[in-house]
């Protein structure tokens, strides 16, 4: 199986750093933008300032703004649009999908409303089966990437040829993928740690150090691996890239946009001050803390971290009095 | 069991810390400390400005340089000397422990040359059976802690009434103690982490991000992992507070000291310019990755982070070298 020719949808700083990837690994790249400003810039300028400042795209990278031009002839098509305008825009471009070509998800959350992850959504709308969908996950802060920063990542896909042709398509002198079989797992995690993150960020902006980042880090591993537990994914996967890893990256780091509107919440901001300073766009982690929540009630799992967030993001609760109860639970052995 | 009277053997930044935490809890604390003027500011001033500046020290809690005097009566002995002199300073005290007394290890290494673990060296001076010795670890950065920041740790020991009443003795309203029956996994995890965050500091001192450093922490992860299985200890203590939150925590505060230190490698100073800067102290890291080398080559496991970090430590070899050498591993799945 040989990925060669690779349409990445959507030009947002994480879609634009993984098609500078698949180019510097050797692919032909054509990126499609909304914004035919954002397409032009890519295929006259090489660069797309507004996401990647300073960043210079590779010469077998090009854009449109056609989709249609976009797709044609693709051997694999990267969906890298926002989780929840996922459906919407995949439903656009349904019959401009090469029959055959591998779907690639950068998409991270758990939709609202069906509770379907990502790839679920995908094999829902392009009518693919599971085996042709690869999922994208780990410690990826794009604009790392972009400066070439070494890194890893894990191609999740029940079928391990298509993940390995996507490892071959993507293994750069900066860029490691793994690969792994199970989606579930790596879905849940890319979408639960962006509900950690916000929490790390809201006990940032309260003060707090790395001691409570980590306890968060750790017990929102712990509680996210309940989740998948108990929807058939494979434990390991949480100790993994696209679970600690992934976690880490998001939550340590400033260029985090979850972690960044945490901070903001954590100050004392409402959730529509933060998304205001946010240019109107409100954290993925705002969201799936709703989903997530709904999907833990209704396996019965508990998730109290993931609670407390939907609680401080939807039901006005203090973020101070969320985290008076967090570390207020019963003494207890660590696993019990 | 009853845990009133407690005894702190140290008076650096953890071991001034925890005294404190135990005081905290309501417990009668003595703390000894090597240097009559240490003991004397604690004792008169309620402070220890050396380690902990700007801390106030609770009035249930005193100090003294006689060693005698600090140990009588003791229910609880905290052992809270660095990792490689804990042998030699507990030769001295072995016959002033109070017979029953629960010994409690706040040490993290393996010892050079015998290449045992802090509990293990405890029982082989102290005479204690194995199930009086309590190892505390868990992500706690000293300074944090002593400024009263909601925090976790956990409590190990074979036997968990000693346990939980060293948790009844710490728990207060911002230390969160978690009890733990893995002695090894713990105290394993804790040396380990140290190594790691060495190579994490190197990372950042060489410019990489939060992507590498996640990276690393999660592949450090694993490699703990492989060597706790092999020794026995339980898995699941790696993803926990004693494995995840003390490798996060250490990994990404630049209040760790073997971050610092490995952030002045990463920059291109040697060793013993490092160690200079640090007032002549040498990073635990420093000493650990070499016993836990040996530690992994002595039972086959494969620890490709903790090898490097040996190698640039202690044969000379170029920090961006070992970089190339850990990220140019060969494609593969991820736990293969």
């Amino acid at each position: 199986m040989d990925v060669q020719r690779v349409t990445v949808l959507g030009s947002g700083s994480w879609g634009t750093a993984f098609a500078k990837v698949l180019a510097d690994a050797g692919r032909d790249v054509t990126m499609w933008a909304r914004r035919r400003e954002i397409a032009a810039e890519i295929r006259d300028s090489r660069g797309n300032t507004g996401y990647l400042p300073g960043v210079r795209l590779p010469e077998n990278l090009t854009a449109t703004e056609d989709a249609a031009e976009a797709l044609d002839g693709a051997d694999a098509v990267v969906l890298a649009v926002p989780s929840q305008s996922l459906r919407e825009n995949l439903t656009r471009w349904r019959e401009l999908l090469p029959a055959g070509a591998i779907l690639v998800s950068l998409a991270k959350g758990v939709e609202l409303g069906t509770l379907k992850r990502m790839s679920e959504v995908i094999a829902e709308i392009s009518g693919a089966p599971e085996h042709q969908i690869v999922v994208v996950s780990g410690p990826n802060l794009a604009r790392e990437i972009a400066r070439e920063q070494p890194g890893a990542a894990v191609l999740a896909c029940s079928d391990h040829e298509r993940a390995m042709a996507i490892q071959r398509a993507t293994s750069n002198a900066y860029f490691r993928p793994y690969t792994n079989t199970d989606v579930v797992g790596c879905e849940l995690a890319g979408a639960c740690k962006n509900v950690i993150a916000l929490s790390c960020g809201m006990a940032a902006g309260m003060g707090f150090g790395a001691n409570t980042m980590a306890t968060l880090i750790t017990r929102g591993l712990a509680e996210m691996a309940r989740l998948g537990a108990k929807l058939g994914a494979d434990a390991q996967t949480f100790a993994g890239l696209a679970g600690v890893g992934d976690l880490v990256a998001t939550c340590s780091s400033p260029l985090s946009r979850n972690r960044t509107f945490g901070e903001r919440l954590g100050r004392g901001e409402t959730v529509e001050q933060a998304q205001q300073a946010a240019g109107g766009q409100v954290a993925e982690g705002v969201m799936s803390c709703s989903s997530i929540r709904e999907l833990a009630q209704t396996t019965g799992v508990d998730m109290p971290i993931t609670d407390a967030m939907h609680r401080v993001c939807h039901e006005s609760l203090d973020p101070r009095a969320a985290g008076a109860e967090l570390l207020g639970r019963q003494n207890k052995h660590e696993w019990s």
